[in-house]
């Protein structure tokens, strides 16, 4: 039998800003404009979280999607939802929080306890509004 | 010349209930939750349905769209829309009527009538809910 | 000052059919077509609850929309929520669940409740399918 | 001739904080929760500006929308988009920015320049997230 | 009891262009821009059709909504789909084709057939892309 | 470290019709059926843009967004947005308009643009409607 994808979708609110401490003001206004500003502005993000494996013999699941839920409110949404992603959220320190690299640190955030599911991590699709989307697959 | 992927989404309502006859109904609950309730419940489906091939190159078609939706509505919606999946799809018996495994028999109910229609069937996505979904490629 | 409008979205699952006992399967069929299909279908519904009033002059709330969720959650989803509509919701019994009674329904049950908290019920918006929905304002 | 409603979509993205000075930390997470979190979070806010009128008899306009979009554009977009509604917004300051009060301040900035233009301002309608929104008619 | 509103969501696509014949070409693009593009555009334009009434003692239908769609199929859709709305539609002719104007048009194509059927017609809202819709009320 | 994909989201209008002047008027019927019809249709389309990369070690973007959008704006927007693609898009003459090879086409069109930006192009997907969609990977 083939593997089979499954996806949970999640949403959070969280607020941000592109700043690079290194350089003057003018030259994060050139480089990354209006997302530069510095009283922060903030997206009501949408999540996909996409596991993959063989569905269980017995209960036809790949992976209880509420279980996937559970982790992913746990290891990701408890700690960006109404938060500051510069500021608040320990796994993105250091990280400028685009909407790139902000998947690929959820991707690793989540990778280990999927698998500790019986399940594996294929992707993370994270919209920041409804005109961009960044996708990692590890 | 590469392949292009065309898509046809459709939609379609079922009920369904999520229920191991061989196990008591508390073990039922406890691995399927609600979605073990006795009396059914069920969903807008919605079906993405997507196959590949070369352009024809006359038509600029990779297959006719309105001939997938065709295929689709014969051997797929009117077996299932405004049924119950559990009792009522010949292709279903047997099998536990999770997302997954549902993707999974659309795809191979759908296989061979694309084929015979000069494309390859690609994948097939099923959404259960706004926030769950299935993909299947064989 | 005016009132303002605030509206909440919910989603739930339910098993419904449309079906009059004192009548034949044929008339039922005539009448209700696949909706009247013995084994039950289903719709992942969408709820639009709007209600109105004053903004508070401290909070700047007309209620509390998690209020307000907690209040549909109590009221609504925890009774149709994966379930059956014709068997196992209460405020149901004696109504044939057409997307017109069933708003009519929600309103009714909910009305009281959102005077307690100190606003007003404005209307029902409910989506059975994305081509269908039906709206009441009391 | 009766009047037509038209409405015009726009999105923007913005930082937040639902906060009265004059209460305790704990008082203000009592009432606002996480939205009272100290470091901000953020939203894409959706507005639907709705203006009624009689269409021009020569061009079939009620309002030209390109018009109704730059109106907008100058009087809120440029204000409120990637920005702190707290602290860099002239027209909210002194004002909880609720999503009910937020509607409303909108509302109040667009009236006469809607009507300079020979429509006049039915609604503002503004999402906060997919699951709530507020709608104001002045 | 009171009226219920219930609503049936269609979607066709067709050309247009806004051009004033009595008008210089340059005034025309002065007027209507991109829109008064000699060789025309189009939309997947969607609309909804709003019906109310006392819902039915024995069906708790205000309308049956499959009987709503055939009506808006036969004497909407099937002269509007796929057309070009200033060259090939009857009820359009001589009329200039903004959404303001279509959707008025539309609503009086409608509005006796609704009513031979027991119910009345209560809007007609027409999108003409995703930022920009029209309403009327008759 | 592997690569990001990021995509951005467009939208434009234009006419169209599927007709190929070597058959007659009753054979283009045949195998176009409706969009054949010779007064053209239209439709709101809509583009994804996905291009993939290593995220820039300082910046964080695999690509500027607003880059990319400019870049799609200058090479297809212009060109194709409110315009009909049988008669004024050059990059079109000679092909038939299908999603399939419009999709191929905007491919082309952008590949070497997006290459000097540092990024490489992953993929078009072009909706035509909502239940119709091409992709294409080069």
């Amino acid at each position: 039998m083939n593997e089979v994808y499954i996806t949970r979708r999640e949403t959070f609110n969280s607020a941000h800003r592109l700043f690079n401490p290194e350089w003057t003001d003018e030259k994060n206004m050139d480089v990354f404009g209006k997302c530069s500003n510095p009283n922060w502005h903030g997206h009501n993000y949408v999540l996909y979280v996409t596991v993959k494996g063989i569905p269980n013999a017995v209960t036809g699941f790949v992976m209880d999607l509420k279980q996937l839920s559970s982790i992913i409110n746990e290891l990701i949404l408890e700690k960006v939802d109404h938060k500051n992603l510069n500021l608040d959220v320990s796994f993105m320190q250091g990280i400028m929080p685009t909407t790139e690299l902000f998947a690929k640190a959820i991707y690793h955030e989540l990778k280990d306890k999927v698998k500790d599911n019986g399940a594996s991590l294929h992707s993370i699709r994270l919209h920041e509004t409804e005109n961009n989307f960044a996708e990692y697959f590890g």
